[in-house]
């Protein structure tokens, strides 16, 4: 298919998910997240060309909470390589995406880095190895994204910190297994701000295009993973990457993805693109509905799949 | 029996468990209990008529630990009655006794006061209603012992607080279900100190004489608790009290009791007397090797027994 | 307090507990249970004197079910000594009473044995040494009970097979561990024949009165346990017998007990009396709503407990 | 790169993980797998063009084991579509192959098919649509593989029949929630016969060719799954194909894959090919030492992965 059917593709799949935008429920676990008005949609394609394409509200902004956890994963890989892995292991978690019974089990070493648990010890690990964690993630961001304006939601990213307190106690507890080096209120409020990062659905695919194209970032041409990395990061989003339905996901998309409470997903199509979506209003498993819809859309339509 | 025997049969007990005593292993989960030498041992009862028998190294003094959690739940449920038990529950836990699993899948609330999370939660509700906690325990301490120079053991409250992780880990997580009101590391810090009051043998039987004596204290005279809720507090003893272990505990000595990490064993037979036992050396479940036989050995030398 | 009280007081239970036998949900797990009328109330006194009160329906008859267990328990006692603890624990479960993740997390050795798997081992064990255990265990009630006339309720023993698979679930998964001796669906077969042993209240107070009378069945005489295992027994009932609610049960009522989902319940007050309680309606625990009022009742109008 | 380089490179392979072949351990919870040489390997490649190469002990048979769980899913998808997702999940297990807990936790509906209980209940479901599960099984992979004299190894199937029990008690709990439509034992029965169906390398690559192939046999041409279910499968296998190991196999292998206890790997290429590999030694997740180096190598001699 020709790049300039994308087009196409998005502003169809835009118009079919019109009857589900108010079927999700917005998250409202702290009071900045429940203000969202749920009847809003995104998509944006980014190509490894480096063209993009976007259908709906491009240009709304959203914090990306829990897709950050995958720059957080980059950036621990680009100073740690494979030693990451003695903190937190790469298998699927199997339960809700919050658990204490399994970090305590499995004593104290996260399933996965892209549970709460999981991402928390990787920002602690990052923490270690950045003098200024929030500065060096934003400007990442910016960088990537093209875009130096992008900012943090501080008054989402305090929301946050005052609720945090299941964190708080997974990370309580992966100390008590001497696996948290720093004080936990220091990377809890890091992590925050990771979450916290705003940007719109171009941007987003934009800035995660190094994992469709081996690797590399390219507007930059910066190699930002090397290639090995990168398919090893595809292939945890895979196994991973949507908490408790990643096994559906990759059953009814065929893409590796990686979602957020915002309502957010970005997916890979290796070789071709990156895709962001966002829709605010979630399905139980904390994942927006109209996104996991239209990227199942999106992939019918173009025939694709990694399989 | 007349009671002049008892200390008969202290002084066979203490005979009887010097092998034992060189058996268990002292904790060392914290620097300062790790230095206690093992080789101790001492036993004493304080009857409902106001005796007191002791053999072994009475005058030494030790942290009573979870043994002050009896004492934190009766001041607590002089402050809230069974209002308290909307925080705590009744039941046995039938884990281990730092299960952070069980409280996230009891949802916050603490299957009994004499599990840690319970205690500590316990200790959150008495915050909201003491303006100096730890003065207040001390005093009470101070009072029903008898000793006003009891004091807290700060070098072993600070270790515990240095490796409070695991504790702070079920307070956040209670936090994270509304069941927690002030500041952890505050309620924490109480906790911990409760924990390292020190006393000796015959202080310790005493402190608790009114469990025995229809809830109340028989040197002053002070109703402690009501003659229901002592015989209340005593059942719970009886089915939680010794973690894990509680079955077997009252399979063989039949009495209700309760254990610390220190190698104390307060067990209570219902209108004739406390007993209070000493010795630092714990089984795998925490319990005093020495401690535990030797309560075995007075139930059987005095073949009583609450059944 | 003078015997003769005994029917005054049964009296006025029996009176104020009326309200409550709408309340309860009878057992519908198995259709056999669940056509049992719901509004029927008795309870039964037997003193270690041998004299026996009740107050209600006293002829009716129901299926003892788990109160059964006792007595599985004891005859492998009077076999087997404390070497039975080699294949069922004493500690409470302190979870619903037919988890197969503790059984599991246990590796096949089941808690306790008032808990499902507990109770279906102590059969398997019974089934190694009795040539005829439904015989032998109906003999042994008729006897002490004083009615040879007793019988199983077949009917509700093939409801029960029926519906064994959880219970075969146990039962094969002991066997995975080498927990397990005969064949699975003979022992299930014994077990739910006991369980379906039919008596009144009056003759279940009167069988298990040994219990009360320090192991002696004060009728016949016999020996059925030592007075040591018959004390043991009584703290194994107080910590375990009435499956997640025993800590809740203690401190209501102050005696150990054991209840059935038919909706008995058994207390004993030791060196005084055993009690029987009977109304089908059960709460959300599994034990009868009337039931547990009752032995509340009495426990406030004759001051009694163990502590 | 051209087919003929395959040979080249399964024999580069062959060479390089003989030092790794005395590093497993035999599975030995049968008698029957217990007796098997450690020291073999074999690996095959059977390509979309209808190639086959081979390297090692190319016609040496093994009972396929787990893998079958692949083939029992196909002719179950055959009969029911999606339709038998309401029987069993898509979602990685996150624990053990073998667990009771999380069953329990799932009311009887398996995490996913290849899983025990998983495929265990598939079978269930394809007994109650074949009137000969055992030999439309056989006759499924005679015609697949292209041998006609494809036996079960009853001696194997027998064996793991003597140790049900585990397996047992799993089809009971999901008979206790009506998940489980035919008897226990028959179902067990027809499930160990699929596990202990024998092929060589050459032949289960064969077999399983459709599976890189959009759905069809490239021998027979024979539609065996549509190709959207053959993508579907693919993913489920990524997934969930290697028990707790998924992600780590992802991470290195990057294809999907299923293995078996026997020590085979099967894995897909889509639109290239399948790959076989055996060799008994298994790691401590049950798979294979030298068969998961072995696909790490083809991965990375052949630099592919499906991100």
């Amino acid at each position: 298919m020709v790049n300039s059917d994308y087009q196409q593709v998005l502003n169809e799949i835009t118009a079919e998910v019109q009857p589900l935008l108010s079927q999700g429920k917005v998250a409202d676990y702290i009071p900045a997240l429940a203000e969202v008005k749920a009847n809003q949609f995104s998509m944006a394609i980014h190509t490894t060309d480096g063209e993009t394409f976007c259908a709906g509200d491009c240009s709304e902004r959203f914090t990306i909470q829990s897709v950050s956890k995958v720059m957080t994963l980059t950036l621990a890989l680009q100073r740690y390589g494979d030693e990451l892995w003695q903190r937190v292991g790469k298998e699927p978690s199997g339960t809700a995406f919050n658990s204490l019974t399994q970090l305590e089990f499995e004593k104290g070493l996260p399933r996965n880095p892209f549970i709460n648990a999981g991402a928390i010890v990787t920002c602690d690990a990052l923490y270690n190895r950045l003098s200024a964690p929030m500065h060096s993630m934003l400007e990442t961001f910016r960088l990537l994204s093209g875009n130096p304006a992008i900012v943090i939601d501080k008054k989402v990213a305090n929301s946050e910190y005052d609720f945090r307190h299941r964190n708080a106690a997974m990370a309580h507890l992966m100390k008590s297994f001497d696996n948290f080096d720093n004080e936990v209120d220091d990377v809890l409020w890091a992590y925050f701000n990771f979450c916290a990062i705003e940007l719109n659905c171009v941007e987003l695919a934009k800035a995660y295009n190094f994992l469709a194209n081996k690797g590399v970032d390219n507007t930059t041409g910066k190699v930002v993973l090397t290639n090995r990395q990168s398919k090893q990061l595809n292939s945890l989003l895979f196994t991973s990457g949507l908490y408790d339905a990643a096994g559906d996901f990759g059953y009814r998309v065929g893409m590796p993805g990686k979602s957020g409470v915002s309502g957010t997903i970005l997916a890979v199509l290796p070789n071709k693109f990156t895709v962001a979506v966002w829709s605010p209003g979630l399905n139980s498993f904390g994942n927006s509905v109209a996104g996991i819809a239209a990227l199942e859309l999106l992939s019918e339509k173009l025939d694709i799949s990694i399989f």
